[in-house]
């Protein structure tokens, strides 16, 4: 039926009436909240606020909701649109591609989520040396009964111990920490603009390159802005809270302590 | 001050008299939903079914809720309640450490994550050989305004493509799969019943020893009841809607489909 | 000494005569074998075989070797080297970077490894449609005593298991698995023929898009093509000995078998 | 065939004569390096400096050579014999481990890895608050042509960077960093003393728990002690040169700068 691993003739025609299991009636009556696919890569292109066209690497989870009545969903249609639509990642792309979701696989409701690294340029505070910061960011998105879109990024700091500081002689214990955002929006907002304030929340920003002036810049600023995980969390929620365009976030702060083997955590959650 | 690395006399002294930061008031008028740690490893004790004490390694999270006029909450009493507590995770010991989570740190509320590998002794299906199969498993913990206890463990199983096997002349893809539930009951239920819940609705359970007549034993049962990611959740739906003793529970299944390098992927959430 | 988070001209000048730790002379008389900086993120152009430019993530590992009387190395300068060469990622850019690295911090020998994802165009089987595959892909290059440059690629797999095959009445156990391929080459090859050369030694190619005549068409090469992890392995090792490019190869296959929580390996390693 | 999930009596008698495709001849004349299992789970015992026995979990690598003229090797045969040592990993064990592979798999080499949470009791320097902090460690062995074993362990640490105290007007960046060791020893030598050793290299090793007196000590510590990536190697080479037990060693450092999103990173490598 195979020749030199090439479909004969006969199997492209037979392929034609090949039964569709996916759409025979299901008689459970159990409706499935969400189906699809994950962990999906594929080439995307993204908008910085440079108003620059950023090539990245999307990973994408698509998924629709999926009635009593029927016995599967077609996997490979996912694909297809997310082909379709050339990986363009964007506020006009996402509900465009939400909608052929819900309409080629006859599903109420449609999920997206996206992740991809976002570079910013980042000049050096003293020296002005410029480098490229990678941030973990991405969007998720639902059409259907509910609207909505949430950005989500991972912003790395610098925080330094209250405590440490006030106890000890010289010196205070500091280190790495991720804040974790999650933020929806009524209007227009850069994820440029949600890494800025949460950076200026921080002991410190991170650098891409810092030369000894930066180097001795970020040390002092850390040591006179002390921040513990609580600090850092009520500090991004005033800077939320007073943004008119966030309608909801979340923030979480996970500092990976450099006098501990295991993370000091928080988060605050709030609907406005 | 020091000699030899060990703090001299002077130091002992001062530090009855360090200033408690945590303690200090705070003015931002901001609560915290949940502080505390993360990524503790701890040897934990669990019983299983077969009444017999497992050793393993516990990774806890240890939260509590912090009001508004605190700085901040006091990150080594959480080690000290676990340390304590010796390692003993049950249905005995987890309100205990709560309680006291919420007593020392003065919290309305207390949370507990704990993750760990449960070992079930799996015999061969037709050989009776018998191998230690590792599952991710763990339990979710609240007390405070609301109180739960919540289990969670990860089944990878076998699935077969019921369209693959319907629409080709001979064999079918197959694959392994990862089940994750959630599950909430009213009554005691074992982990090692969760998972031969799931188990008897894939296409085949894995084991950790498999002789020829075994392999044979479970590659015929898996063509024998192909399963889609659709049919894996509505099946682990209708045993957990059965067994009176759950209340609530979550059923994920993702693919690690052999035919392609993304994964397909269902969820069912219910409360009954 | 701040103002506004600015260091003020006083700040800016003192640092004019910061010391250079890392330039003092070191007595200990311990050279380094290698130092440097890892998991810098930076966005990378690479040159893919349709002679198009792909724009990708980078993950980069920079480093050098230090001799015994210098106390550290200067690892901002790994990130100017970066920042200069502007993300080019080919057989030209990658020599040029090492001797930049040698040069610029007096070192004997310089190192560079760079992971990325590698989109391939591919089309279904049978029907032809078109989607992107993203491989894990990357080079590992060093200049110095020893010149060499070293490709390597994950790819994965459809593996069918012969001896099921062979003792079931129907059906066959069957899963993804993974090669991670080292490739040396005196002469230019592409990352793209390497990953033709290993799926066309699989039980069969994984797809970012099947319809059903495609999934009926990979089903049944599979069945027809059962291979052991050491068949793969052996496999694809002819495939790299008869090929004349190839001077030096390390070939590692990881079955997640659908039959077992833990996965089937084999490796083989051959300097021609 | 099957009734109720369990095999007939036809099948178990049948399953007597399954050919063993494994052990049918191969033609191609390749021989594979290491062919075996891995990231097999196992509930183990260890034996601690305490002279306490450890249970924990152990993640297993088990692998052996096969000669040119056997198709495949026996993968359940592995996990029937780590099932025989009933989990306990010790320098007597191993080798007999290893010895059965070479036997029952008629094999000219074995090889072994396992990794494992290793647990020590910490006590506070100031308070002696004790708490048990979790190490990643592990074993690798193999027997043959050549007989080895090599401990490995990852002991994370406080580093204070030396030019950033030296540079500023006060504090320093510090940070979590992970010293990844691998150590051949002659004569028996205790992970813990190995762990030692890299502590006592360190800024300040970390803790579980610390109060407010011992947070004040390893504050100060660390700032009376800084070390760069190349210091911390080259101290931990010079404990390791003078311990007359230990006849090769790896020491590999990873900051996770507190200044930056990137690693620093600094290798050794010395064979006696």
């Amino acid at each position: 039926m195979y020749e030199n691993g090439k479909p004969s003739v006969e199997l492209a025609v037979a392929a034609v009436t090949l039964p569709d299991i996916q759409k025979t009636p299901d008689q459970r009556n159990i409706p499935i909240d969400r189906v699809g696919v994950k962990r999906v890569k594929y080439p995307i292109r993204v908008l910085d606020r440079a108003n620059e066209i950023q090539h990245t690497v999307g990973e994408f989870t698509l998924l629709v909701d999926l009635p009593a009545h029927h016995k599967g969903t077609h996997m490979s249609r996912f694909l297809e649109i997310l082909s379709e639509n050339q990986g363009e990642v964007s506020v006009h792309s996402l509900p465009r591609i939400l909608s052929q979701l819900r309409e080629r696989l006859t599903a109420a409701n449609a999920f997206l989520e996206v992740d991809f690294t976002l570079f910013v340029s980042k000049p050096a505070p003293v020296t002005g040396k410029v480098g490229m910061m990678g941030y973990h960011a991405g969007l998720r998105a639902r059409a259907g009964a509910i609207d909505e879109m949430v950005m989500h990024v991972v912003i790395p700091v610098a925080t330094l111990c209250p405590c440490s500081k006030e106890i000890s002689a010289y010196g205070a214990h500091n280190q790495r920490g991720y804040v974790t955002i999650e933020v929806e929006a009524t209007d227009h907002i850069w994820i440029e603009e949600l890494i800025e304030m949460v950076e200026a929340a921080s002991s410190a920003p991170l650098y891409p390159v810092l030369k000894r002036p930066d180097e001795k810049f970020v040390t002092e600023q850390a040591y006179q802005n002390p921040r513990f995980v609580e600090d850092m969390v009520r500090e991004v929620a005033i800077a939320f809270n007073k943004d008119s365009r966030i309608s909801r976030y979340k923030v979480e702060v996970e500092n990976h302590e450099s006098i501990h083997d295991h993370n000091a955590y928080a988060v605050i959650e709030r609907t406005k």
